[in-house]
């Protein structure tokens, strides 16, 4: 009976849970988990295999990778490397098995706003290299990266008056990359999982992701490209928080009466809110440079 | 028997509307309310007198005007222009009757975590003259300001591993100004003030304000010269908003019961987390340039 | 003679003196100035008629509008609301004469080159409607900006590996603007007219312009749109000045000496250099203010 | 007759070169040259160890470490990996003999200025301990830093209406720090060294250094601590550009007129510019952490 009313979460693994709570098995979703203890991070597996899974998981079909580690909060730099390489691992995975030639990587989230800042950060500390490649040929990259890479913060729609996906498309008609890469900030539904925990998808980054608004997904149907997306859980919804708070309380409530409740408390404003930890702009510049630095390496391996 | 749990407001207009809910009357603290309709600007003086006042709102003896506009967080620049010359009228009050001759505003807070930058927002804005003053002479001026006005942007103590106290402590030492002034983001109870409310007070900016952890008061015991505090709620604790949610609910249960259950629910991690809104990022920049433009003003009029 | 050492400016008002100064008449090209003593501020207008004024003068046909005014680099607000009218004006004059429903304001320049900002910070400060319009409609714009008004900063090519005009090209092709404004810091020949000129003309922003490399025209030919260009010169090539502190010195030399000497001179290091002033943050801070608060006036005007 | 107008550089490198081209050898300056061939780094070490040495030089007495590397503008991590620790060697020896307890890093410059924002960007990476070891103890650091680091930016005049020394004077007299270490942008003579030369001194920071006007000089004598100065060239004064280019011309003139020829070539308004790279964005973001890293490796060793 929980999901009347809608708790969002970015996280595949997130949603997953939700059913394991209920010791409910899901047709149609396969789960692998590991752990590498000397290195402390879990690697969850979830593949949404068909159209049922979806459906349920209210995720689109396709690979869910999540590493978490706890100690992707702390500026150890020799850890966040190792962070860095399994990401690049997990990334070359993802990519079409055929040869990559260039690689557009969007970095998603607004600017100025601190735990929103992931996606742009991360093209910050990227290797551009396109635009050498076509002036002077992937000779002059020596032991370096061979893929034409290029890079672009489009902004939200609150300072552009665009849609997202009407600039990445633009763009993506002007250049024809191979598989864009779009990096962004999340939301869970567990304050826990808040910058320690990386998804990778190869289905691109859907509805409702992120802070702020950023309204239509940016996958292999709207862009006519493989799409890889990236994201860092950065943010708890405001009304998510009240809720789980609130859920052992409701369940001395009748359905009709808890559905009442939540429609009062969880007010339109209390939508508007996002909560997030007050160290966040340390950890969204530390993380946002472990991705980068995946992103890096990974162009290498191509 | 609210208030077992601390709820955390900077605001002395909620600690106030607190005990107004429950009907009570506090000795030692006077309340002048005021309206003004072509502006639509609500103007709130309390004004702590007694000790006995102090202890019974959580807040040190003195005055606190509020300004709560709702048109605040809208991007008009001539309403905000009023709201600027409101706050100058304010602020010309608070100051000492004496000749002022140099004052040093301080921006609070972190210039990197969005809600927390507007004390070093506005400090950005400014007009600084006392470098001026002191080469040139008041001469030079014209009709502009004729106070030398210095400013400093602190930071934060992950930041610097310095207490803030001590910064400001030293430099004051060494310009030894006639007032300091100390703006700074603050937090308040209720999401329905965030970003609409001005507060200035001759107390100056006491321990838990802000968004970050600004440890302790910058008053004048502390520094040694008046103290004006100027603060915007732009935040509410984490904590608060789960504890507002639920506060009917916990009416049902015995007092035992109560305690047992926000000690559960309140847990650490929560009160390292902030609530904001989505577009924090506007307003906190609009906001600041309202507030420094205040200063402008008031500066020239001393 | 001179002019065989490529000097570069981004002016239409520079590139015509220099052929004043030798008294020279070009045909082609009109002019008319104007001054305005209460405002100090003296209006140049270059109408570049005919193909061939075109080849002489190094600049597209079109009309150039450059005003000018000593204390655009003073911090008075009040000036710069008349300055901002006075561009607001001249904007208007250019913009087609039918109906314009949508304009797309293109922010060009590095962000994070302080010279180079001024084209992203004044997209920061516009009031962008094209989402707001497109969901609810002029109605709820009341007496505000009826046109639909969309902003972006893509960036330089070392960031995104991709030209400029290959990002603006995909954005116009997604979202069809009536109008394009390109904003841009310049280059000027002269140190004289950094942070105090602002160029207006209806040819767009073409090739070398800027400090950095915006490398192909954004004009109607490369855009399919009407473009006006924007720009403030905030950078003079370090090369323009050695030239110049040479020029008399060179008087005494043959024309081939001096040719020999000036390649010997201007070292290809020199051209990766540009000068700038030392304030140029507080004026690159204020200008590009300036000019946006001229586009929001012209965009409710129209 | 060279130096009858003053050429002004930072680096006692290129003090020293300028006596070297005159076949001139300066009583009590010593100088020793070392060559890493694996890594392409040069390092020169000036002793100016008479006050006589030091009135030649036009700098105090003390050791001036030079550390030039062609490769560190390019974005070869490892590389910078590299330069780090030979930074780190350095500024080991420089400090004191005796047990170091705490450190100041002071990030002079202009943060707002691309090439002023060096000190300000070490900062903002530097582990900083001072806090956490006084509210901790040195255990909890592990096999970490175990020296308190902390660290300000003091904002430049026209920011603060302060002098830095005024500010850093009193930042140490609250926190009495062993060691202070000031990082700044620095003025080169020549064009070459920019943005691949870290000079170390333990005679502080010096008048007249940086972009900016940053006045009196940080050393032992006026902050009562020792003083480790680390800079890098960033600009070349728009003046020195074009004396250089014009200092063979001048050979065919006699004396009187070269002094007349220069004081009018050298404008006032060129003593207000200054000469920087177009990528300076890039190197001064590469540098400025290749420099925290070094600090962070440093305050490890102690």
């Amino acid at each position: 009976m929980l999901g009347t009313y809608k708790i969002r979460t970015d996280l595949a693994l997130e949603a997953k849970e939700r059913f394991e709570e209920r010791d409910v098995e899901i047709r149609g979703v396969v789960v692998h988990e590991q752990y590498n203890q000397d290195k402390d991070i879990h690697t969850t597996v979830v593949k949404i295999e068909t159209e049922n899974g979806a459906k349920t998981m209210g995720k689109p079909q396709g690979t869910y990778v999540t590493i978490e580690a706890p100690n992707m909060s702390v500026p150890d730099e020799d850890y966040h490397r190792e962070i860095s390489k399994e990401l690049a691992g997990h990334i070359v995975q993802l990519l079409p098995k055929k040869k990559v030639e260039s690689v557009l990587v969007v970095g998603l989230g607004n600017r100025q706003v601190t735990p929103d800042a992931l996606g742009p950060r991360v093209v910050e500390n990227l290797h551009i290299t396109r635009h050498i490649i076509r002036e002077y040929g992937k000779e002059v990259m020596e032991d370096d990266t061979q893929v034409m890479v290029s890079g672009i913060v489009p902004g939200v729609m609150a300072q552009t008056g665009m849609e997202t996906l009407e600039i990445i498309q633009g763009v993506i008609n002007e250049t024809k990359p191979d598989v864009v890469i779009a990096v962004d900030a999340l939301a869970a539904r567990s304050t826990k999982r808040l910058n320690r925990t990386i998804q990778i998808t190869n289905t691109g980054i859907n509805p409702g992701s992120g802070v702020g608004n950023h309204r239509q997904g940016l996958n292999e149907e709207t862009l006519q490209a493989k799409v890889i997306g990236i994201g860092v859980p950065t943010v708890v919804d405001a009304a998510t928080i009240v809720y789980d708070a609130m859920e052992h309380l409701l369940d001395v409530l009748e359905e009709q009466e808890r559905k009442e409740f939540l429609d009062e408390m969880i007010t339109p404003s209390l939508n508007q809110m996002f909560v997030t930890p007050k160290d966040v702009d340390d950890t969204v510049k530390r993380l946002s440079f472990t991705i980068s630095e995946g992103l890096n390496i990974a162009f290498q391996e191509v």
